[in-house]
């Protein structure tokens, strides 16, 4: 029974991954140029799942299931299909293929797919579309990039203030289009400023005759259209809102969030942070080619052969001292190294509570003390046990104190920069992921190599 | 005029942080012992809001706070705080609180807000629960951990498949219970086993014969009670799913699951990644105190003490080349460094192409091929640099020809141990995460030193 359980949780749980035996048999269908199997292969998945298909295929499959398949490639796909390989998969569509594709597509879709193409393209796409639609596809891209006013749809489900229930329940059903999705109908004064939400749930369980001033949700936030996406997503997550109407300067309604595109930004957020705490271009996708991928990694390598080069000099001063006592070539990288890790420990803690609003001018001295402290003990802690192991490897107990005392050094200092380098990018306005942990690594490797082989050059020679 | 823009942007972003100076107005009240001033203060606060202020002011400063309001406290408020505090925030209250406070809450909050705890402050709070409350949350604690059995809500709206919009409007009209929040209709057959969803607005929009089968969603997908629940955050992220029915083992519905606790699972599922990779307690919190966090980070930091101990081993074993040629000791790190990093891109792109599945059985040799080259590219690349840097520095054009063949090596074991380690963690049903970073950059400080050093005393010496 428990085992007939784990089977069935298995089983489950492969379901969101397309099966390798299916990606075999689509491929199997391209190779063989049979493009009924394939489109009935392909036919059952949902458009994500096809997208994903399409990105992490070779680029041979991928221009081959395209020229096979791409006449029945749907608006839903092209929107889920990665920046990377976007353009290159819109340039091999049939230009009434990617008409009727956009064309069935919400405007913030629409917006989504265009809005980082080249203009040719985007003017390729925007003609596609009917006057209205296009209007409003032009207007949300006058918003900044990464702002509420281009995560937003333009459709609103609104009612006028004093509406009743069931006055409202009417207009819905005469209705000529609604969109697919809606959680709230949001009331709007004569100016067209939103004044509150209802849910639908609430529409459905009340009365005809009750007014839906009356039903209200407590809670209610508007959105302005300039704020920063990473804002929304987070605002979002915070306050578990599920949709949210868009205002412009004359806080006016001009369109609405819903929560599953808050939920896309802040997965793309994420993605973001731990990339660039890596070092690695924020773009980064599984489609990329080896040279896309080199020019993505390359300028954080070079940065960090500078900052290692640094270290390196540090080094050479003590050239002498180690040429004396080589025993310290042996053990300085281990200072060096523990002072990286402690650095990116506190670093990463940092970042995320940064990304959280936990970390906020209220209790920032609090946080860095209570680092400095814990690099403190840590230091002390490994100087104890450090110190026992050099003394001992090396027959010197004063082979030990030196390397204890730079490995307490070290980890304060890796505490400390730790919090503050992200700290004053933050205070800066740059990312505080960004950089931050070539930055913290530098310093724990120039003061771990100095420490140690100036303390010793001091205490043992 | 775009001034005037910027500011509002400005003012509209402040809005989602605790402004400084309400908090300072806050901790003057708690200070002066002013219950009502703090009452004021709090009650226009957003329950997560508060839970943050909870969390983020010292631990004095939490104990005055709960002592001087803490009867004011509510149910949401204690399902937002953090599970580091909440212990210490639940035992503080007074049992009638307590018992006011989860009586409120969906049974999907407060199986969230009691699974971490004792068993005798479990039981406490069951038992102010009525008979029918006390038993869906014991049901819910039956599924696994981190499962979607524990995630799900068990009040679910349904109606039978062959109802009319009609009548579910007047069966909705006349409920007597009702979520705070719903988005589908979900259709059950006889034997309670769901066979669709209906979107409220398509209720709402849809004449009142409408059969309710014949408006039901396309796509529907049932979660089974025992997916674990980083599994499910995915699928609401990949297929843009509201609302989903949970099953049993039967098939039977036993519960939903929404958007809003998906996303929060998402959030929490990065919080997860990103704190692995750095090596530190993924329960790591901003309220946590020294103690509690020297705890978290100590463990790691160890590991990383001994794998640099076995790098400086490797060092030693060319203790006299290094004694002949000091310049090694400058240079060597160099070459560690270099391979560190690149193993660190490689396996955070790893890492996060593993989580959004883009990393699959299909795709994984075309990716570790790509790695391979990007690492052996990015290495002939550094290996001119660091090769002619090396060569001006120390005036040896052989020093130069070590290092670079030594950069070149190191560079590819970094781009394999990069993608290998954290996909043979994964095979190994581990998370890729965890430890993976100290797997790499072992491989890495070894490999370059050994390298280094090695071809270092057979070319010069």
């Amino acid at each position: 029974m428990a085992e007939a359980l784990a089977e069935e949780t298995e089983r489950e749980e492969e379901d969101y991954r397309l099966s390798g035996e299916l990606v075999e048999e689509i491929l199997d269908a391209v190779e063989q140029e049979d493009a009924d199997r394939l489109s009935e292969l392909l036919e059952p998945l949902h458009a994500a799942d096809i997208a994903d298909l399409i990105e992490q295929v070779s680029g041979h499959e991928r221009r081959e299931i395209l020229r096979l398949w791409g006449r029945q490639i749907d608006g839903e796909i092209l929107t889920e299909i990665d920046e990377g390989i976007r353009e290159e998969v819109l340039a091999s569509l049939p230009p009434e293929v990617l008409a009727d594709a956009v064309r069935e597509l919400d405007s913030d879709d629409v917006v989504d797919l265009i809005e980082d193409l080249e203009e040719p393209q985007q003017e390729a796409i925007l003609g596609a579309l009917d006057e209205t639609d296009r209007a409003a596809v032009e207007k949300s891209l006058g918003y900044p990039e990464y702002s509420a006013g281009r995560l937003m749809q333009r459709e609103v489900v609104t009612a006028p203030e004093h509406w009743t229930v069931g006055e409202t329940i009417d207009f819905l059903r005469k209705a000529k289009w609604l969109p697919d999705q809606f959680y709230h109908v949001t009331l709007v004064d004569p100016g067209h400023h939103p004044v509150g939400n209802v849910t639908l749930g609430r529409i459905l369980s009340a009365p005809r005759a009750s007014k839906l001033i009356e039903i209200c949700e407590e809670e209610f936030r508007k959105i302005s259209a300039y704020q920063d996406e990473g804002d929304v997503a987070y605002a979002f997550n915070q306050y578990h809102l599920i949709s949210a109407p868009v205002v412009d300067e004359d806080d006016r309604l001009v369109g609405v969030i819903t929560i599953d595109d808050a939920m896309s930004v802040l997965d793309e957020e994420h993605e973001e942070d731990i990339l660039r705490l890596a070092g690695v271009g924020d773009e980064s996708a599984i489609s990329d080619t080896v040279l896309e991928t080199v020019r993505q990694r390359l300028p954080w390598l070079f940065v960090n052969l500078l900052t290692a080069i640094l270290a390196s000099a540090v080094i050479s001063i003590f050239e002498g001292t180690i040429q004396q006592l080589v025993a310290l070539a042996v053990l300085m990288p281990i200072v060096a190294s523990m002072g990286g890790n402690a650095g990116t420990q506190t670093l990463t803690v940092a970042v995320r509570a940064l990304a959280t609003r936990d970390l906020t001018d209220s209790n920032v001295w609090r946080v860095v003390r209570r680092e400095a402290i814990v690099g403190l003990l840590n230091g002390l802690a490994f100087a104890v046990v450090m110190g026992a192991v050099a003394a001992f490897w090396f027959s010197g107990a004063q082979l030990g104190i030196v390397i204890g005392l730079a490995m307490v050094i070290n980890l304060v200092v890796a505490a400390l920069s730790g919090i503050l380098i992200p700290l004053a990018l933050e205070k800066l306005g740059a990312d505080p992921a960004l950089a931050s942990g070539t930055f913290v690594t530098t310093m724990t490797d120039v003061v771990g190599f100095f420490a140690f082989l100036g303390l010793a050059s001091v205490v043992l020679l």
